[in-house]
C-alpha cells in the first residue's frame, strides 16, 4: 500500500510548506523552490499536458517579491477561473483567447497572501465532463481524471506544490485519486468563488496539493481574506493546519460505488479499514450499525439526483452559448441543454427538497462517527483520454455539501487510487485533522 | 390621493398586458406599440437621461418578429444585467464599452419570451449609491432613486412598459416610490441572476413596471424559462396575473423610517390604512399586537445590519477593481473597500446569524396576516442628482429576502409615493394577488 514507484517514475508532489520552513534559514528561498517547479514543467509538462497557459517570468518577478503568509508558493489555477494577466478559456473553444480582466477572488486572495501565479491548467469543457488532453502522468495513455485534470496532473508531477480545482460531482477528489495527490473539497460555500466559472449549488473551489498540510493553507489563506459565498459561512479554523487527530470511530461507506469497484480496489479498501481498525479505531459499517445503513440507502440515487439538479442549473448559460454557437460546443453539452429545456416546471424544486432531506440524514452521522471512509474512484485510472472517469465514489460528498478529502494512500493496477474521508458541514478543519490521523494510522504516507 | 398630475406632465407609465389585447384583433401590433415608446424615448429621454444605450432598429426587427408569451413587449434592462448585444457598464468608468458577450440569464429568458429589448438602463456605480445624472421626470432637479435610476424613469415616462431593476438594499422600490410605478421585488433567489453583477446575499432581479400585472409576467415569463438561482425554487404560480384578493388582515409596520417620514407621507399612510380599515380589512399595529412589535423591534437594526453583510460581501470583487485601477472608483466604494478589509473575521457568520433569526421572526406574521404594509420611502423624491434618497423603508424587505412591491398609490409634496406591502418567502404570487386587493380598495389608481 504504498504511493506507486514504477521504473520510468522520475515525478513526485513537491509539498511546499515542509520546504518553506528553509527560507528563512536562507538554506532555500521562494525563488530556488520556483526554479524547481518550472525544470519540473520543462520536463513533464510535453508528455503531460497540465497547463493551458504559464507565465515563468512573471511568476520569477512574483517568487521574488515573496513576503507574505504562504510566500512564494506556486500554484496553478484551473482555467475556469479568472485570473487578470492570463486568458480564461475554459476548455471551450467559445472563450478561445477570452480575458475576464479580473482576478476571481481565490486569485486574488491567493496574490495577497504570497502565492506565485504560475499558469493557468487544463480544465474539461466548461468543468464538465468532455477532456481537454491532459494525460495521467503516471501512464500516458490514462485519463488524468477530471474536470481539474490539468490541476491533478500539475501537483503530481512536481510543478507546483498546489493548484485549485473546482467540483461539482467528482472534479477535485477524482482527478487527485488517479495522480495520486491529495484533493480537498471544502464544505459547500465555504470558497468565494466570485469569478470562477463552476457555479451550480453544489460546486465548491478547493486545492489539489501534495499534502494535507500545503491543501489546507492554501484554502485557509483564500478563505481569511474573501471569505466565502455570499450568505454562507466561510471556512473557519487555525491558519495552520490542523494537528493530525486519531478518530475514534469512521463509518465506512460502500456508497452506490460498490459494485462497480474493481476487485483490487475492494480488497485495499479492506486492508486499509484492517489497518485502521488495527490503529484501534472503530470502523461502523451498514452490516452492523442501523445509521450507516440508512445513510448508504440515502445516497443510492446521490449520481442521477446530482445530474439531474446540474442539468436544470446550466439551463442558462447553455442557452445562450447555444445561440451563440451550437456547433462550438461538445455533444454532452448539448444533450444536457436539450434535457434541462425538457424538464417539467417544479421538478427542479423537488430535487432539491430531496437533496436537503437527505443532507438531513447525513449530519445525523456525526452522533456516532468522526468522518466517513471510502474509495475516492472505483480503481485506478481508466484506459483512454476521451472520458474522466467514474465519479460515483465522489458524488455523495459533493450532493452532500460536505468537506472532503482525498488521501493517496491506495493502489489499484500498480496505480494510484484515493482513500476518501466526508466530514461535516462547517466542520472542514476536524476533517483535515481527522484526514491527518488517518493519514498517520496508515503508517505515515 | 391620486397619482401626481402637475400642469407640465405630459407622461404616464404605459401599461402592456392591457394594449395587446388589442394586438390579435388586429387594432394594435408590437410594432405600433414599440413606435409609441420610441417617441416617448425621443420626447423625454433628453430631460430624463434613463438609458445609456438603446438599439431601436433591432427592436423594431424584434417587435415586427414578435409570436411568444409577451409578444412584443418593449423592455429596459439595467446596465448591471449582461446583453450579448449591448455593452454593460455598470456605471462604471472600470467597464466603459465592456461587452460581456452574452445574455444574461434574465434577458435571454425575455427574449425567448417575445419581450423586445430597447435598451440598457442607467444604473448607479455597481448598483451600489454613486449615481450617474438619471433626473425624476417628475421634477428634474430631483433624484429618480437608485441604484435602478434609469429603469423606474423609462417606465414612469411611458418609454417602455416595464424595465427590470436589482435590488439589495432598495435599488427596486426606492425608485419605484419616486418615479410613481409599479416595483416588485421577488423572494431572495426566486429568479436567476446569471450574468447579472448585482450579486450580494440579498439580491434580487426584479421588474419594475406601469402594472402589477406587467410587473407580474415579465418576472414568471424569466422564472418559467431560467429558474431561480442555483440552489434556490424559482418564483412560482400562474404564468397569467394573479387576480386581485382582498386581504383579511394587513401589519401596519412603521420599520426605522417612522421617526425620519415626511408629515405628509406619514399622513397619506394613515388616510391610507383609513381607507383600507374602511374596506373591511383587520390593520394590526405595534400598539395593539404583540407579534407587530416583536418584528418592528426584531428590524430596528435592518439598515446596520444590511449594511454590513453588503460591505463584506464587495471585498471582492472592489479588492480586485482598486488593484486595476483605484481612481476609477468612487470614492463611497473605496470607503466600503476600507470597512470590508477592517472587519474581524467571523463577524460576518454572526451578522448573517441574526439575519436568519429576523427572517424566522418575521414568517411568524404569516398566521395573523396576509402581509405587511408600510411606506416605500420617507417622502417624495429628494432634491439633488447627487443622492438618490434614504432606502430605511425599504431594507427591511431585502434583509428579511421577502417579496415586496411598491405601489404608487400615495403622494408627498404633490409627487409620486409608494405605498408599499411585504409578503412571505417563496409566496410571491399570493403577495401580487393581495397588493392589487390592496390597489382595488384604495380606490382604482
Amino acid at each position: 500500500m504504498s504511493v506507486v514507484e514504477s521504473a520510468a517514475k522520475t515525478f513526485a508532489p513537491r509539498p511546499f510548506l515542509a520546504a518553506s520552513k528553509q527560507f528563512s534559514a536562507g538554506a532555500d528561498s521562494p525563488r530556488a523552490y520556483l526554479e524547481r517547479c518550472l525544470a519540473a514543467i520543462s520536463e513533464h509538462e510535453p508528455a503531460v499536458g497540465a497547463f493551458v497557459t504559464t507565465q515563468t517570468e512573471a511568476a520569477r518577478k512574483a517568487a521574488d517579491a515573496a513576503t507574505r503568509p504562504i510566500d512564494g508558493m506556486p500554484v496553478g489555477i484551473k482555467d475556469s477561473i479568472e485570473t487578470y494577466d492570463m486568458p480564461t478559456q475554459m476548455g471551450s473553444p467559445l472563450f478561445e483567447g477570452w480575458r475576464g480582466e479580473r482576478d476571481a477572488a481565490a486569485v486574488h486572495a491567493l496574490r495577497a497572501a504570497g502565492a506565485v501565479i504560475v499558469g493557468k491548467t487544463v480544465t474539461t469543457e466548461f468543468a464538465a465532463t468532455h477532456p481537454r488532453g491532459t494525460r495521467n502522468p503516471h501512464d500516458p495513455r490514462r485519463t488524468p481524471g477530471g474536470s481539474s485534470s490539468g490541476s491533478a496532473a500539475a501537483v503530481a508531477t512536481g510543478m507546483v506544490p498546489a493548484a485549485l480545482g473546482t467540483q461539482v460531482v467528482g472534479s477535485i477528489l477524482r482527478p487527485s485519486s488517479f495522480c495520486g495527490v491529495v484533493g480537498f473539497k471544502p464544505t459547500v460555500g465555504a470558497i468565494n468563488r466570485g469569478g470562477s466559472h463552476d457555479f451550480l449549488s453544489q460546486s465548491c473551489t478547493g486545492p489539489i496539493a501534495a499534502t494535507l498540510e500545503d491543501a489546507w493553507v492554501v484554502a485557509r489563506e483564500i478563505a481569511r481574506r474573501v471569505g466565502g459565498d455570499p450568505g454562507f459561512p466561510r471556512l473557519a479554523g487555525p491558519m495552520t493546519p490542523p494537528p493530525a487527530k486519531t478518530p475514534r470511530a469512521l463509518a465506512m461507506l460502500e456508497t452506490p460505488g460498490w459494485p462497480v469497484a474493481t476487485a483490487g480496489a475492494r480488497q485495499e479498501l479492506e486492508r486499509a479499514v484492517a489497518r485502521l481498525r488495527a490503529a484501534g479505531i472503530a470502523i461502523l459499517t451498514r452490516r452492523d450499525t442501523p445509521l450507516v445503513e440508512k445513510v448508504e440507502s440515502a445516497l443510492a440515487n446521490a449520481m442521477p439526483l446530482t445530474r439531474a439538479i446540474n442539468e436544470w442549473e446550466w439551463v442558462w448559460p447553455l442557452n445562450d452559448y447555444h445561440r451563440r454557437d451550437a456547433s462550438a460546443l461538445s455533444e454532452s453539452m448539448r444533450e444536457r441543454l436539450k434535457s434541462a429545456e425538457a424538464m417539467e416546471e417544479g421538478q427542479y424544486e423537488e430535487l432539491i427538497a430531496e437533496r436537503a432531506r437527505i443532507r438531513a440524514q447525513f449530519a445525523e452521522l456525526a452522533a456516532i462517527a468522526d468522518a466517513a471512509v471510502t474509495l475516492s474512484a472505483p480503481g485506478a485510472a481508466p484506459l483512454g483520454l476521451g472520458w474522466t472517469g467514474d465519479p460515483i465514489f465522489v458524488v455523495s460528498g459533493s450532493l452532500l455539501g460536505v468537506p472532503t478529502v482525498s488521501l493517496p494512500l491506495l493502489e489499484d493496477e500498480g496505480l494510484p487510487l484515493g482513500l476518501q474521508a466526508l466530514g461535516f458541514a462547517r466542520r472542514d478543519a476536524d476533517l483535515i485533522a481527522t484526514a491527518a490521523g488517518i493519514r498517520d494510522a496508515m503508517g505515515s504516507k
